[in-house]
């Protein structure tokens, strides 16, 4: 780097107006349309640097003039807005059976959204089906892969930005350096990978029981197991990225445990995951029941051999969330997956918890769908398009 | 509050001229002796700024010059330092079998020390032994109690603000409201009651492993079971209080295990605390193994009975391990307490690791000794000195 004689102090009346602009566009963001008056309110800023911030961000497509409000006295003001089409956001979810994805524009508005049913046999086919779908969304959306500023790819599974690797992806299997490289091939250096069941946690967060909670926990239990932490309002990715792994609690003892499985995926997975609901139905003999879906199903009509078999999926699932609450004590819990989510459930888990834990916390279901992970890729994207915007601002 | 008009502009000044203050007392407090010049450079406020503020700072007794730098160029710097005699911290740990406490000055240095051997029978009993050691300990460092800023008790158990209880306390056995009300008589209003445990933490991240590291777990295993969790350099305590409350952890396989210490201290207490290993030994035919440091002395001799009692200890205990991993990865975990510190355990628990956890942390045994939770009330009471000092500048 060469350092050039006064140029710290003659870069910073540039870095000050970078920060009017980002603080702006931040109020713009979040509480926007807003007039100069409004936005001046806000920031504490004075109406001419305002003028002048608002003009370089108008004219770096950032925002725009909206209209007037009307009603008030004096002459109306003029509002403005993000411009949406100043940049979009793609979010994808690579499920073991189903590829989601949904693209967002600047403004938090979905341009476009699909399911795929996945028909690939291995890791690079997938890769491949991953890419199609998004060439389908960014078409049906009208946008050229050159306007996306972020992508994000909820995945099972840990990426370690340290070590450049992505491991632990259990049923999906693309625990491999080529499948990486192919991502970034297909997608690009601004592609982002965050674990699914982090990506559900941020959609609960900004969608469901999680807003405005400082500290919650999302267990999702279904056909695979996992949570997301949120501490202080920030999503907790541990330092090796395995923050929230609970699938590798040491929990062994569920009748449908099964060694070959917890040797792949963690104990408390291979004794707690559907495939393991199912396995436990069949040792004790329950007929017809091939999927878990099945077994609650068998237990809600009053089955008692199938009520068994859930009975001891829910307190397998209250020693895990007993867990999390002896290690952290989160405000709330909130459970997520198609047996986190299942009628009934939450009661005898927190039947158990009363049993368990030294405290009982808040502990909800999840309301968020099938796209939940989608949600969460676009808001981790929405805010990571935002930094960079900003950024790109402050050093530019 | 009566709103005087100018009030708030008024007001503004004093208010910088108090963060001034406390910038300047934050850096002597690091960094200190510092002279005025280094003072300037380090907070970046010029010399008449730093002039006025530390003359304020050392008429009120917080500061005092120390002697001078020579051997630089121009005239000798002269020194600015913490007075130590500015106040006092009483420390104070309340364990089953000994009183511990210690008095420090201002500047950290210890004033006094002392440990007795209680001989309550009951909580109230406790409460005056623990107030006579105070006096005791005020006496030596040769200061009334009027000196004191700060009290600090580390105790088992959980004291919630929200609710003022003070719960879990186990083996103290001091969970009632008569209890705090005659902790609060003693002490007065400056008093804080932290966890034993998470007092030893604090220590750890001062003196110990911590010092540095952004995130650890301090699992400390002995006659009782806890952990003290520092995440981005803070300590949690949780929503609820129990935060680390790892003696409630599901785990009530270990031979030692006991229902009715179950309930009373949490199922992984009344399976791996030092009371369990000698249950798990005697169940197990050994002879003459009354505390848990004779089992481990037998194992220690090739007694493969009592090897055998330690080695389901180790697992037991890297479980646990196991489990913080999962919930929050931490960069590290120190082993702490009589069992946790016992020689060759941390090497019986990574083993175990190796096979349990998803990734296998950093993991160190405490080289604090028995005044650890001292050093912590200690810590944690010069930290809300400060604050208090600070705090009390800024509205005063």
């Amino acid at each position: 780097m060469t350092v050039v004689a006064g140029g710290a102090a003659a870069a910073r009346p540039r870095l000050i107006r970078a920060i009017n602009e980002q603080v702006l566009l931040d109020h713009i963001r979040r509480s926007g349309p807003l007039s100069r008056t409004e936005l001046a309110n806000l920031s504490g800023l004075s109406k001419p640097t305002v003028s002048a911030a608002l003009g370089s961000i108008e004219r770096a497509g950032l925002v725009h003039a909206t209209g007037q409000r009307t009603g008030s006295p004096g002459p109306a003001a003029i509002l403005y807005e993000v411009r949406p089409e100043a940049g979009f956001v793609l979010g994808l979810d690579v499920g073991r059976e189903f590829l989601r994805g949904a693209v967002t524009d600047l403004a938090g508005t979905v341009r476009s959204r699909l399911s795929v049913h996945t028909k690939a046999g291995d890791a690079m086919a997938r890769v491949q089906e991953l890419a199609d779908l998004a060439r389908t969304l960014l078409a049906e959306a009208g946008i050229s892969s050159a306007q996306l500023i972020q992508t994000v790819i909820g995945s099972p599974g840990v990426y370690d930005p340290g070590l450049d690797t992505l491991t632990l992806t259990g049923r999906i299997g693309w625990d491999s350096p080529a499948v990486l490289a192919a991502l970034r091939q297909e997608f690009g250096a601004t592609l982002m990978i965050e674990n699914d069941v982090d990506a559900a946690a941020l959609a609960e967060r900004v969608h469901g029981h999680g807003r405005g909670v400082e500290s919650f926990a999302f267990v999702s239990v279904g056909t695979g197991i996992g949570m997301g932490l949120v501490l202080d309002g920030k999503l907790r990715h541990g330092s090796h990225g395995v923050a929230g792994e609970i699938g590798y609690l040491p929990f062994a003892e569920g009748s449908g445990s099964d060694a070959r499985d917890a040797r792949k995926r963690g104990s408390f997975d291979a004794s707690a995951s559907a495939a393991a609901v199912v396995r436990a139905g069949r040792r004790a003999g329950l007929r017809g029941a091939s999927t878990a879906e099945k077994v609650f199903a068998a237990a809600a009509r009053g089955d008692s051999v199938a009520a068994a078999v859930v009975a001891e999926e829910a307190l397998l699932v209250a020693k895990a969330v007993c867990t999390v609450i002896t290690v952290v004590d989160p405000d709330l819990i909130v459970l997520g997956g198609g047996i986190g989510q299942a009628p009934g459930f939450l009661e005898a888990v927190v039947d158990q918890l009363r049993r368990l834990a030294p405290v009982l916390p808040e502990v909800e279901v999840s309301v968020l769908g099938v796209d939940t992970v989608v949600a969460g890729c676009l808001a981790a994207g929405l805010d990571q398009a935002w930094q960079h915007l900003a950024g790109h601002r402050m050093t530019s």
